[in-house]
């Protein structure tokens, strides 16, 4: 445990989230606060802004526009999805972060992302202990699929969460308008955890969500899924609401869209296969089984991005991430990620703890699979209890002109 | 010009919007006020409710449940999409309705929707004229499309135009966060009108817009746009943001899903034309004439019940055409559409008046011409007049759970 002097970056990776600014305002805020943190470096597009020595000094940018960092969604100093080869294979990268990390006297990196930013920190942190170079790492989590391991949940999953939930009670009133049927199809994201496409079943709980609801937890099966749907439109006068995660697969570990393609051969006129979500694949399929009226609705980047209906919850838990991990690294705790911790109790609190980073790197939480009904209509109420303090609370930008006012940094370069 | 005494029918038609139900709050509320109106009715399902006899008595709902209707999003009666027939071909439905009229004495008849739904509300109108029946009827505008003749604006558009630049906005920062580049396509709703798409210059207003806009209203060239995304990817990193109407159509007048269908000869291995929107169709052009990362996003039904982004303007708008359309029925007034009339001067503000419901059936408003620029990156400085006082102000449903409360109807059937 050592108490460093010397400057810190801090880095944003892997896809945006409504709330990965606020992680970015809690580092930067708390960071100029410390004494022993010189200057604060933000790095442009990740590992990426290292590796180019393309760095903006926090320094300069006025207060009020850090603070509106905390409602603007995405990645304000911009992203990156780039994978550092491992080190036995390829050192140069490693050398150059070294090399970079040296030149400004940098003592402490906070990366912030999901599985596979924790990835690149893990490495960033084994090579710089390895070399004996001195510096805090400290991940900060962030993910809207929820599927980080050892933390109760991920910043971002509960305004994502909160977007799915709103959207689909919203969604419910559109698709059940009419006298006549429709089958509504809804694609959530996810990847291979089904957290999000879960947080679906807050809608139910509140009387306006889907009737049925397929995660990747579980294999999926083309036919009986044909059958429920068939099942719930009979009852209900043709009208039937499904929410689907893309990761769903087959029993044979196949995307469900790659399933279906490669069975009915399904190819466009440059012989590829066709492009198309899982929610527009299935909905030609019941098309062609079912019949009537069926659409297929994505709720694509706006799940992600969706800040004007971002979680206060979220909004503060992301924040106190990033200032979490700023003050531990202060304390000399490094090679770590913060981790949220549940306080027992009816009251719902967290405790904000470190794990090893190593173990957060290229691991996937997944949905238990006790939590997930067996007729696929939905969640468990121990589902309901986890999620729903999660999406509690509004916060977001002030208006201009009745649009968002989101935060403009000046981005000085270093 | 009579004052009658009687009861009166409300009714919904046509696609959702955030704020019909705004529209009925108003209506509902003055007629519960009226003397003249001696009882409330609601029709299910619009003018299908009245033939089936399938009415709701309102007088028996609760005046906070009426409250939330303005904020409650689709349609709480349900809607329909049905279409009479000319009286001359087929004069049942009509019988029907007049029966039905004189069962419960409906001396008032209100009708919310967009073109399709006037006509419904204008060809019963001169049946009951035509049949000497005194009955006082109002048709209430509402469509997100914005396309009814004769009013500045329709109730609707606002909500929809804010959450078309509201999400714009967002995803601009989403679909702009990586390093590399990626070609972003948005499909936008409004039919053969483009002033939904529109909005989305609000965005760019704001620095955060699309660079390429196609509206309905110019035929749209495959190959110019090709080559405008190009030079605007190579411009920029190889990015490009893309914003266009569902209901582009190329010069032969053919919809660009259409022809791109036939001339590529994709179909589906049912041999059908594939299915998907506009938006997809081009995303997967794009993607084998330039190639890079593509991505198609509609907004889909989310842009017209997304009423926790609802415009305040507009649902206030929204109440005050329904209760213009049953104050102006009580002074007498009968065969009109509520219209929008803005006043002059800097300040915005609107007048609500009638115009002859005949001039409001089936007739298409579009975007002028001279308000979308040649180079096809986006609308005049008039348009952003235009549009920007609709989309001002907030108004949502109150939270429970962190989620819509959204209004809760008896629907005690008469």
């Amino acid at each position: 445990m050592k108490n460093l002097v010397g400057t810190c970056i801090f880095g944003q990776s892997g896809g945006p989230t409504s709330v990965i600014n606020a992680s970015a305002a809690g580092v930067f805020i708390e960071a100029l606060s410390q004494k022993n943190i010189t200057k604060v470096y933000g790095a442009a597009n990740g590992i990426k802004g290292v590796l180019d020595e393309n760095l903006y000094e926090i320094d300069r940018e006025d207060m009020d526009e850090l603070l509106l960092l905390k409602n603007t969604p995405s990645s304000a100093l911009g992203s990156v999805r780039y994978k550092l080869k491992a080190l036995e294979d390829d050192d140069t990268d490693y050398k150059r972060i070294l090399e970079v990390f040296k030149k400004y006297n940098v003592r402490y990196f906070f990366y912030n992302g999901g599985n596979d930013s924790m990835d690149t920190c893990n490495k960033v942190s084994k090579y710089l202990l390895k070399e004996g170079y001195e510096c805090n790492i400290i991940g900060v989590p962030k993910t809207i699929d929820n599927d980080l391991y050892g933390t109760d949940h991920c910043p971002g999953y509960g305004s994502a969460a909160k977007y799915v939930a709103t959207t689909l009670m919203e969604l419910y009133l559109d698709a059940t308008v009419y006298n006549k049927g429709q089958i509504t199809i809804v694609e959530i994201m996810g990847r291979n955890a089904g957290w999000l496409t879960a947080a679906s079943a807050l809608a139910s709980y509140k009387g306006y969500g889907p009737d049925l609801i397929y995660l990747p937890e579980k294999p999926f099966d083309v036919d009986k899924f044909i059958e429920s749907v068939r099942e719930v439109a009979d009852k209900n006068n043709g009208k039937c609401i499904v929410a689907l995660s893309e990761g769903i697969k087959t029993a044979d570990g196949r995307y469900v869209v790659e399933a279906i393609a490669s069975s009915s051969a399904a190819k466009d006129s440059f012989g590829h296969t066709q492009l198309g979500g899982v929610a527009a694949t299935l909905a030609n399929l019941v098309s062609s089984r079912i019949g009537g009226k069926v659409r297929a609705v994505e709720f694509s980047l706006m799940q992600r991005c969706g800040a004007h209906l971002a979680s206060a919850t979220d909004i503060e838990e992301a924040y106190n991430a990033g200032k979490y991990a700023v003050k531990y690294a202060c304390e000399g705790e490094t090679d770590k990620m913060v981790v949220f911790e549940r306080k027992p109790g009816k009251e719902y609190a967290i405790d904000y703890k470190l794990m090893d980073i190593a173990m957060a790197a290229n691991t996937e939480k997944k949905v238990p699979l006790e939590w997930i009904k067996d007729d696929d209509t939905g969640l468990t109420e121990e589902f309901i209890e986890y999620a729903l303090p999660l999406i509690q609370g509004e916060s977001k930008s002030p208006l201009e002109d009745g649009l968002p006012r989101f935060a403009r940094l000046k981005k000085v370069r270093a």
